[in-house]
Formats: structure tokens, sequence, C-alpha cells
């Protein structure tokens, strides 16, 4: 008869798999992809190197755990401010400033998450979600126009005009440690951006 | 006594050595970073793969190699457009057309300098070609608002708000096989740029 695992050594294993994804966050945030190695997430857990294996085949397949948790939260909270209440110009706005505050309180993160050289399979990552970006950004531009607040325009190519450009503003300052510039850089951003999808200066 | 390359072979190895440059070049452009193993470009170079060896130390060398090869030709056009004759807005406009029109002339290039998952190595030549593109066109932004041209602004965020939304948007369609929409496409690109940098409409 073939091994079964009981309902309490499942609920174990999901618990330490849990524990090593947040762990192998922190990690990332700290030093990056490239020092984020398999000895340094199982020491930050408190477990042996090759217990990581038990829960995740390759360094990769944790990498992408890690980018999918951290990533799939920014574009949840993206998602509810722009389709949350006000208008579309007012939701694109807000929307971008939250998304740039969150990076900028968690730079580390942000940056391994937009831009930092990673292996292949969290390059493959990035670019489903900035598919997801673009999904959300397109939506509200099209509501932005069918409310006569836009001018007409090809919505999907503001939508990606708008991930790409936010994620690339975002690249140096999330690299430099200062933050006395935060508010002003939000400013910048966000008339850019109205700016982009063609909103009268306000 | 050292043994010394005589000048004969000194040349004949810079030469193998451009040579496997443009066979990888053309071996990314064709099957992708992930594909373009040291065996394809030595087949389609014509020599062993172990020679490959001789000019290059790894792989991510070669890749390393043909990113900035490719990249700097193409950073070396914009800059010749970006420089070139016209108000700054006409070049701005113009530089950003050639671009994507040489992208989409060589799509699968393209798409390997642009955005595709590649080693670790050629993401951070990615980034650092990137700054290169901001400092461009930050340049032109400027000259655009002392000729008055385009209205008060931070010109680095513009620049790269421009720099991301111009590779963003690129990202499908140099991923699909069609053409037809070439024209279309340029001229929304263009639109949406010139709206970023607070260009009137023409």
């Amino acid at each position: 008869m073939a091994y079964r695992k009981t309902p309490a050594e499942i609920r174990r294993l999901e618990a330490v798999r849990e524990h090593l994804i947040t762990c192998a966050t922190s990690v990332v945030a700290e030093v990056g992809w490239s020092q984020a190695s398999v000895t340094a997430v199982a020491d930050s857990a408190g477990i042996a190197a090759g217990s990581v294996y038990q829960h995740f085949p390759s360094k990769a397949a944790l990498a992408v755990e890690v980018f999918r948790r951290a990533a799939g939260r920014e574009v949840d909270v993206l998602g509810e401010v722009l389709n949350g209440p006000g208008s579309p110009v007012e939701r694109l706005s807000h929307g971008i400033e939250v998304f740039a505050r969150r990076a900028l309180e968690n730079r580390g993160l942000a940056y391994a998450l937009l831009a930092a050289p990673a292996e292949p399979a969290v390059g493959a990552e990035r670019l489903d979600f900035r598919r997801r970006y673009r999904a959300l950004f397109a939506e509200v531009v099209r509501e932005g126009m069918a409310a006569g607040l836009l001018p007409s325009q090809n919505g999907e190519i503001t939508a990606a005009a708008l991930t790409g450009a936010i994620g690339e503003v975002l690249v140096d300052p999330l690299g430099a440690p200062a933050e006395s510039t935060t508010d002003e850089l939000l400013a910048e951003l966000t008339a850019m951006a109205l700016r982009c999808a063609g909103a009268p200066a306000t």
C-alpha cells in the first residue's frame, strides 16, 4: 500500500512551505535575486538547505513563487483602486500613486519585482504580470474615453505605455536610499501618466 | 620565451570572433536567448563548439557581447536622429518612429533586446542600455522646454517614462507575426509619446 500523508502532515508541510516563501521574500527584498541562494533562504527559515527541495524542485521554482505572490499582491491592490470609487481619471491617478508609494516603501522587493536582473523563469513571470497591469490600465482608459474625460486613443497602447513608463520611472528611485523626494516624484509621475493618457492638466 | 601570437594570427582570431558574434546575433534573432546554445552558435558559424570558448569564457559572455553590439547600434541610430535636424519635438517624434520601425523590421532581435527573458548578465546590460536611452530622451526634452515647445516638467522622469513606454508598447507587436498594423502602431506610439512629453496635439 502506498504511503499516504495524514491531514496533520499535509498541514505541517503547507505551513513550512508558506514559511519558506515568506522568508525567501524577505531575503530577496534584502539582498536581491542573485544573492538569495537556497542556503540563505534555508538559514533564514531555520531549516536545512536540503529540506527546501522537499517543497520546491529548484531555486528557480522558489523564485517564481516569491515573484508571483509579491507581484500578485501589487496587481490586486492596483486593481482595487482602479476599480474603486471616483472618476476614471481620478482612479488612474490614485492607482499610480498607491502603486508607486507602496514600491517606494519596500524598495528592495519592488526593485526585485520591477527591474533587477533575474533568472529567465522570473523574467517570464515579469512579462506575464506586465500583461495583467496593461489589462487593468486599458480598462480604466476605456472608461475614461467612454465618459468623455479622455480623448480618443488606442487604449491598449496607452495601457502598455503606462505600464512601461511607471516601472522605468521607478527604477532609479528604487535603487537609491534617499526618501526625501518621494512626494515630488509621485506628483511628477502621476502628472506624466495623466499627460500620457491625454487627461487635461489639473 | 613565452609564445607570442603573430599579427596574422591576431587578425585571424579577431575575424573569427567577429564572425561568431555575427552568427550568434542571427541565432538569437531566430530562436531567442534560451535556445541559442553554444552548440547552435558554433554550428551556425561552422566551427567546433569547443572553439567558441577560445573567444568567450561562457555562453553568458557571448550573449552579453551580442546584446551590447546590437543594442549599441540602436542607441547610436536613435542618438543620431534625436541630435539631428529639426525642432526638438520633431526629432523626438521622428526618433521614436525610426526606433520602432527598425524594431518591427527585425522582430526576433528586437524582442530579444527589449523583453525576452534572458540570463541575469543580459538583464544587467538591459538596465545599462535603458539608462543610455533615458539620457538621450532627457536631452531632447530639455531642449524642447528651453525652446518653449514643451511645458515645464521633470525631464528625467519624462525620459524614463518614454524609455519604458516605448519598450512596453512594442512587446506584443514584436511577438506577433503580422506586419499589417505597423503604420497605425507607429502613429499611435508617437502620438502617445508626444502627449507624454506634453507637446501640443498636431
